[in-house]
This record gives C-alpha cells, sequence and structure tokens, in this order.
C-alpha cells in the first residue's frame, strides 16, 4: 500500500459557493479523484489531472469503499457531500466501510473537512431559530424504524427542544413527513412557529414561515430543510419579511 | 436614518481561518466598524477605515444595540461571533435587541452569516459522533434555570440522542458540568462514549475520548466541546488514533 494516498471527506455547504471553506478548497485542488452522488460531484469543477466520480443517492457505502480503495493504491481522494459531511451524510458512511474492510485501510489518512450543514444555513436565512437548545433529526426511515423516529420526536416536544429535520419528504416515502406533523400538531400548541426553507442559498430559495395548525405536507419536498420552533420561538414583523428567533434566555 | 448602513452576524468558526467562509471575509472586508468579545475582534485584521469595538463577553445587549444604532447611522458593521453566531452566540442577543429597540431599526439591513460551529469543528476531528440524530445543549445555566437543563439531559439519554455541550464550565458555574457527568453516569451504560475536545483548529487543540464512566470533570475547561455518544456510538482503533463515529442505521 502506498503512503502518499489520502481521503478527505469534504462538506460543499448548502450551495453558494461562497460558503465553502478555504480548507474544502483547498483539498479540491490537491484531489486526483472526486466521488460523490452525481449533483455535489457536478459541483467540483472539471480541470486535468481530476476524475470525477458520480454515484447514485443510495451507493453511499460502495463509494465509501471505492474512496478508501483509491486512496490505499496512492490517490488523493475527495468524498463531496452537501452541507456538513458530518450530519446526516457521508463521514458516517465512510466509517462503517472502514471498520467493515481490510484492516491495511485503518493506516490511511483520512479527514473530515466540515462544511455550513443545512440546518445552521436555513436558520441563518430566517433569523436564529435555533439560538437556543435544539436537536437534529433525520426523518427518512431508510435506515431506522419509524417508531424511533415518533419516539424521538414525542421526548424532543416535550423536551422544548427547537427541532431541525433534515429529509422530511423523500420520493419513496412521502408519507413519513404527514405523520411528523400530525404528531407535532397534537402535540404543541397550534400557535408554535415552523420555517420550511427551500434550496437555502441558491437562486431558487424561498422561506416560508406558519403556524403549525397551518403546516401541511406539501409545504416540504426534498430539497426543504423544516426547522420547528420551541414553545418560546418568536416572530419579528417588518417591512422586509418576518425574522424567526429563539431567545437566548427561557423567560 | 441612513438606508447604506447594515449589520452582519458573521460567524468566525472555531479558529483556523481556513474555516472561515468567503462571504463572511467579504463582509469583513467592506465593513466600516467590527464588534465583539475581545479574542474575536482580535481575529480581525485592522485596516484604514474599520473601527474594531471590542467589549466583555456579558454585555451581549449592549454590542447588539451598539451594531444597531451604528448601522441606523449610516455605518457597515460586523458583529463577530466565534462558531457559528446562530449556535449559542449573537444573532439571538441581536434579534431581541431588535424586538426592544427603536421601530425603525426594523427597516435596517440585517444578515446572519452562518460559521462552522464548534460541536461539528470538533465532530470531525474526532471522526462522525453527530452522524445520526443528536441535540445541542447549552450548560450554561446563566440565562436559564438549572432544573429546566437536568430535564433536558435526561429526556436527551431517553430519546437516545448523541448530544453536543456548549459552555461545559465557565468560571462563575464550575459545579454545573460536574452535576451533567452524574446525571448521565446515572442514566448511561457505563461504556457510553465521550469526547473533549479543546480548542479545535487552533494549536492547542487536544482531543480525549473516554468511557462515561472515567469522565471526570476536570476534563473540560471553557475551551472545551464536550460530546457525549447515543448507545449505537462506537470506536474504531488504530495506530493514528481511535475514530468516533455513530452509524447511519440503528442496528
Amino acid at each position: 500500500m502506498s503512503t502518499n494516498g489520502w481521503v478527505a471527506v469534504a462538506g460543499l455547504g448548502p450551495g453558494d459557493e461562497a460558503l465553502v471553506t478555504p480548507e474544502v478548497m483547498a483539498a479540491l485542488a490537491e484531489a486526483t479523484d472526486v466521488v460523490g452522488y452525481f449533483p455535489y460531484v457536478a459541483r467540483v469543477a472539471e480541470r486535468p489531472g481530476l476524475t470525477r466520480h458520480a454515484s447514485d443517492n443510495r451507493e453511499e457505502l460502495d463509494r465509501a469503499s471505492h474512496a478508501l480503495d483509491m486512496a490505499a493504491q496512492g490517490r488523493r481522494v475527495v468524498i463531496v457531500s452537501s452541507g456538513d459531511p458530518g450530519v446526516f451524510a457521508m463521514a458516517a458512511a465512510l466509517f462503517e466501510a472502514l471498520e467493515n474492510g481490510p484492516v491495511d485501510w485503518r493506516d490511511l489518512d483520512i479527514r473530515i473537512l466540515p462544511g455550513i450543514t443545512a440546518m445552521l444555513a436555513a436558520a441563518a436565512r430566517a433569523g436564529a431559530p435555533l439560538g437556543h437548545d435544539f436537536c437534529a433529526i433525520n426523518l427518512s426511515d431508510n435506515l431506522k424504524p419509524w417508531p424511533l423516529i415518533e419516539r424521538r420526536l414525542r421526548l424532543a416536544v416535550e423536551a422544548d427542544f427547537a427541532m431541525a429535520f433534515y429529509n422530511p419528504r423523500s420520493k419513496s416515502r412521502p408519507e413519513g413527513f404527514a405523520k411528523t406533523l400530525k404528531i407535532l400538531q397534537e402535540a404543541c400548541h397550534e400557535d408554535r412557529l415552523i420555517l420550511f426553507a427551500r434550496a437555502v442559498s441558491t437562486p431558487e430559495e424561498s422561506l416560508r414561515i406558519v403556524a403549525l395548525s397551518e403546516a401541511t405536507p406539501e409545504m416540504a419536498d426534498m430539497r426543504t430543510m423544516v426547522i420547528v420552533g420551541s414553545s418560546q420561538t418568536r416572530l419579528i414583523e417588518r417591512a422586509g419579511g418576518p425574522i424567526l428567533y429563539t431567545p437566548r434566555s427561557t423567560g
């Protein structure tokens, strides 16, 4: 095994190039290979000496093994994620592949390069809804049973966390988000505020803030980040658009 | 009121300049005034045309009002936060000042510029401990009563979230983290993994991963981010240092 190869798992942020860190740009500039889901690989410019390997969304473990294998052969490989690679993205998949792969992979130089994750980009655009204690839940039940998601939702309401939901509506499981809204509408006051932030930092960005009683499943699609305020989350009305924020103090 | 002034609340990330976004650098380049806690203002280089206003840690609301007032006079003001301004930082303080201030402040151009928050920088250095559902809790009881923190801790354990703790040990309330560890040691299995990540991305960076039963309050100080794994969080041992990660699947 060559010792010059490495793997970096890099977060490209929510979409805008101005939100990509210099650390990530430097890794991409040194890479021989970029690996990832099609739309993320498409965000990396072609150049001589760089091979781009795009794959489908459900192939995280194969992609991770491919990256580790190329690094073991001496290549400099960047796995690209949107947002932050450590939040419902490729970093955990890489370590699953590492743990179950050839033992000499553990000698590889592996780095996780953080990025601006979707909930923080969405929160920044809307105000500061995550300014007090909060939780982040992946609503996809692709990798966990629905009853566990439901249990977490109820406990998060009881703890009065603000809640950030990743993957609210996937093509294959559109009904999960309707169930989520129903649980929240039963457990929370009807005035509880909810943010639908779609395609944040891209030309298609749109934000919508409604009371929980008015929220419907169709307000979220695969590109939407959903943030539900805590009981303390407030709205400041103004001509330029409302500001959603959670005060630092609880009373 | 001049209409040319603006306020941006900018996240400087955990310390390394390579983790500051181009968006934040651009705002700093256009600013006439930079406002913030001493050590964060010190991270912004002096230049002609820029006035730096450094203040103490407990003066968030005064600082926010000062920034809004300067923007209303036509100045271009950046409030600097470490990490991400929306996570236990200056964004919520700014909106508290806005809500309670003169109504014409609501016409100001206000932007929140996200940054790499401490928990994501720490997670990236250690592996991917936040790769599944997680929560973020500010352990400072400066702005909320201790019983609420304790209640959230117990519910977070019940929900089996990984947990990221900000401000585990402040000078004025060092006993809070000892109480936190005691609650966790009673509620979780003794093998539960806990990360102490100090001064991540700076020359003083140090990481320590121990079983919860071996954790002591002295392992955290004011510059430490603490991440407690969920019941599923695992360690991969290797010569280059252990990797802490939470698999995407719940088993």
